[in-house]
């Protein structure tokens, strides 16, 4: 017998539902790889499926479940495996047209979201009760438009084994970039939708000063993280290496990651980009091809639970236009999801000093992460979107995420 | 910015938690190989240490926090690559002297404390209300004696490299017919509890029918899992080779070892034992080579955690000997481990037949895992056992998992 009451459900079950994720996962992925697909889309659609069967269970109470948390490892992993495969000099020499991009892909599709409401509103398509109102929704679904989530065209770059070309290099420097100023925004929104629901005012209440310790923290982060990286990982990593217990260097190398998340986290970023710094970090000793080599199969078992988990949040039923109510939402999703692809294609134009293929890099910068969603939840907690709103926003996102694997692989493969 | 909202605390603790746990447990488990003694004494002790730092931090309120679970998919995995790596055939071999080892392992640490417990009460140690309070108690903690833990013992002689001995494979043998009568021990008290403590007599209710079930539906998961899995198995893993998609085979492997683990649960058996059949099953396809090179980098993720896990539920204040209370525990404690020891020493005698270290098979089988605690709380909570018995046993089963490995590098490592 062994640790655990042999009789107790919850521990077999677990095990069976991760047997579950590993086998429809990999069942479906195998058929999109077999039909030249994205192995990324057949497991999103693996999710979709486990969703609708209820194959994952939940765990916890804290807002955490176990699956959840193992995603969150996965996607750390993804970023740390593609900033290991990057080189840090390349970033930076693609540093100006990547603020550009970054730039660019925040700003449109945030004035197109804007102006979409309103011109929605004069087409009596939606109407709001008060100009404050019609501000904030504004605010939040020009908000909600967008942050970037990076993993996934990071992930099919590397299907497409274009992880090296200049187009992934602008994308994922963008990536960080857009995750700043997603902070910054957070931050200015957030600020004024707690004083404007209850004011009825649309003033601005946080303060230019707050915003600039914001981006200082974040920025500082980022360049304090790898200054100060540089100094010691090298050494750092010969130390490990020379550990007798197994598994040091693969473990010294996870450990180093997941320190970098968590200080991200604790500078406001997304512990992904902590993550992404640490693979940077680490591409620069030269233990990295072991470390690369031996992550592989760790990374096999839990990046796709983190693709899987983001496919399985997808509320199937949202998209069944037998139901009366839901055509307006998928009107309004249409609509949103249009003004989503727009905003983040002409991003591209953001590199016109390389030689590159702009369009490329635009649907790089499509598919929008749960980020959104956090925007969209604060919107409808706070009362500023309503049900119907928040719903075509979640839709919106969805297909962000499925549509750009497929536009990638027909924009960016070798014939 | 990616899929979680960057300013939640718990996913940067998260992280840093699993780099904590990764960190202390490879620094101390190098110094443990530096100076020759077991890796795996090593990340116990660095568990102890997490503990008292309070470095591990439990979530979810549904009995299994995250780390636990991951601890649970470690020694899953610890057992599936020891079954990998054993031969069934020499296994059923020494099936006799396993049996015999596994029934002595059993009736002697459950007879020995059945009767230490009588005389303790005779000497005037502990003093009981009752008759019947005095025979509950020393089931109880006769049946908390019986229960092997080969997690530990499996490691050690990997460490070893001693997997392929004879004295391993009656150890792991004689492990599975532990958690058999275990399972059958635990159905049996547990009815004798249940019915004695609202009687307050000790009549027996679990029917002769119900044992005869239970034994019935173990021994037949087991030789149904080995004989079914022999008939589909090495189809199933060339079928699984074939999938194009990335990391199929390992994930293949993990999802088979899973679900084995599952159906062993669900027929009363610890999953482990499931885990381990899977790993007998897979041993005897032709991608066993590529399944254990894959799965070596997630072996060495999994299983320390289990290990600091295991270290971490230490509670080191009970072992203080100026709190005036912990002295009676003490000595009780101290009594129950050289029980403890005897009781399962003497089992290596089970092999007689065999030209084989007997001591070592003794001591192989000394380590007590969790299952003993579920014997000890089960007798807590029904109000059998006092705090200070509860404790006593505690300490028992640690000292146990302590005291094995150092004395397996003693009596069984070539020198």
């Amino acid at each position: 017998m062994s640790i655990d009451d042999p009789n107790s459900y919850s521990l077999g079950s677990f095990f069976l539902a991760l047997a579950s994720i590993f086998i429809v996962g990999k069942i479906v992925s195998s058929l999109f790889v077999k039909y030249k697909q994205p192995e990324v889309l057949g497991e999103l659609i693996a999710g979709v499926l486990l969703g609708i069967l209820g194959l994952i269970p939940l765990y916890g109470e804290l807002g955490y479940d176990f699956f959840h948390l193992l995603s969150e490892v996965g996607v750390a992993i993804l970023l740390f495996e593609i900033g290991l495969e990057t080189d840090l000099d390349d970033l930076i020499n693609v540093g100006l047209p990547s603020l550009i991009v970054g730039i660019i892909g925040v700003v449109a599709p945030f004035g197109l979201g804007y102006f979409t409401v309103y011109t929605l509103a004069d087409l009596n398509f939606v109407s709001f009760g008060s100009e404050t109102a019609q501000f904030l929704t504004a605010l939040t679904i020009g908000a909600t438009l967008t942050a970037t989530s990076v993993g996934i065209t990071a992930r099919v770059l590397s299907e497409l084994g274009k992880l090296k070309s200049t187009e992934a290099k602008v994308v994922l420097g963008a990536a960080v970039i857009d995750d700043v100023l997603g902070l910054i925004i957070l931050a200015v929104i957030s600020g004024i939708i707690s004083t404007s629901s209850i004011s009825g005012t649309s003033d601005i209440s946080i303060s230019s000063t707050e915003i600039l310790i914001i981006s200082a923290k974040a920025f500082g982060f980022l360049i304090l993280a790898i200054l100060l990286g540089n100094l010691f990982t090298k050494k750092l990593f010969i130390f490990i290496y020379n550990l007798k217990a197994r598994g040091s260097l693969l473990l010294g190398a996870l450990a180093y990651t997941f320190i970098f998340a968590y200080l991200a986290q604790f500078a406001g970023l997304a512990p992904i980009i902590g993550a992404f710094a640490a693979g940077l970090l680490l591409a620069k000793t030269n233990q990295k091809d072991l470390i690369e080599d031996r992550l592989k199969p760790v990374a096999d078992v839990f990046i796709p639970i983190f693709f899987i988990m983001v496919g399985s949040a997808v509320d199937i039923t949202a998209f069944n236009p037998f139901i009366k109510e839901n055509i307006a939402v998928i009107i309004l999703a249409l609509v949103l999801f249009v003004v989503a692809i727009i905003g983040k294609v002409i991003s591209g134009i953001g590199a016109y000093k390389l030689n590159v293929n702009k369009l490329v890099i635009g649907i790089g910068m499509i598919p929008r992460g749960e980020v959104g969603l956090i925007f969209a939840s604060m919107g409808l907690v706070s009362g500023v979107l309503t049900k119907s709103e928040y719903s075509a926003l979640t839709i919106m996102v969805m297909l962000t995420t499925f549509i750009a694997p497929p536009l990638l692989y027909k924009f960016f493969r070798d014939k």
